[in-house]
């Protein structure tokens, strides 16, 4: 069951340097891409970062939304999540060519996907001069959501037969979030 | 045995989110502290962005210096790296407190820390205004190394018994990097 995720605590749903899925809309189109490079950037208020090519068509509908959306997908998800990252959503709809499910956002216009283990609603913050720069877009978390059975009391815990996050590397390689350990 | 890897491939030290420690030096200075909010930020020429909280002393260092390096540590050192999270170095001498022993990079006066799986040498890329506001800092990669054993040919690879990166959510708690697959 998706449950809201309290927002000082938003940061630990990327903590761990999962890859996501950033989906976006303006003026009646959508748009989904991947994204590993993405980090927690604050704890309160809320902040991420992710980096957004000029080339992309997610940059045009995230520039003029002034939003978008961080999707934390499962290994069920990773050829989509590969797929998504490799072609444009200037010449396809990516969501009907691989049977991408959404539900409203609370809080932005961008879609959420079905299907994730977590959600991170947000917008940017503008800072024109890194956006141009290096593609890097700052965004405060205005809501969060997580998948319970995997994400409870500000805490994830995978289970075995549960869904985990994914971590690409390259060329459609991935690794799974691995074993859960206490330091010390 | 550690091996100089491609600049142009340095981000895939990083691009699966793991933990990294900070290691800066200046004026015969030395300190370290763990970064999870890291990420890549470009392929060629390679650069990282990393969160360098203003009340550390890490800070001061690198912020004099200009440099800074990224270790990558393994689930051996995961108890001193939550620890060097946990105090700061100007109290005490970090790495005589957990025994960490160094060696000297090759393009930068920072200390890299022997034990990890690889390292990534960094010039700050001085962007004031992200410094100031978010603690944000945005190096470019000037040299990186991984251990062969785990990264060769521009490629992770941990077969078991070998060591895996880390990923750390909050107090203490970490995930290791899990097992690999291909998307599709």
């Amino acid at each position: 069951m998706r449950e809201l995720v309290e927002l000082k605590k938003a940061y630990r749903l990327l903590n761990h340097g999962p890859t996501v899925l950033v989906s976006s809309a303006h003026a009646g189109q959508q748009n989904v891409m991947a994204a590993a490079w993405n980090m927690p950037l604050d704890f309160e208020p809320a902040k991420v970062c992710v980096v957004i090519d000029k080339t992309t068509y997610t940059r045009a509908l995230v520039e003029a939304s002034g939003e978008f959306a961080l999707n934390v997908p499962d290994r069920s998800m990773a050829a989509a999540a590969f797929a998504v990252g490799d072609c444009s959503g200037k010449d396809i709809n990516k969501f009907k060519q691989w049977s991408l499910a959404t539900f409203p956002a609370r809080k932005i216009s961008a879609p959420l996907l079905e299907g994730c283990i977590a959600w991170l609603e947000c917008k940017v913050l503008p800072e024109r001069h890194i956006q141009d720069r290096y593609d890097l877009f700052i965004g405060e978390v205005l809501a969060a959501w997580a998948e319970s059975t995997v994400f409870s009391e500000g805490h994830w815990h995978f289970p075995p037969g549960h869904p985990r996050s994914i971590h690409h590397i390259a060329g459609g390689t991935f690794f799974e979030t691995g074993d859960e350990f206490k330091a010390g």
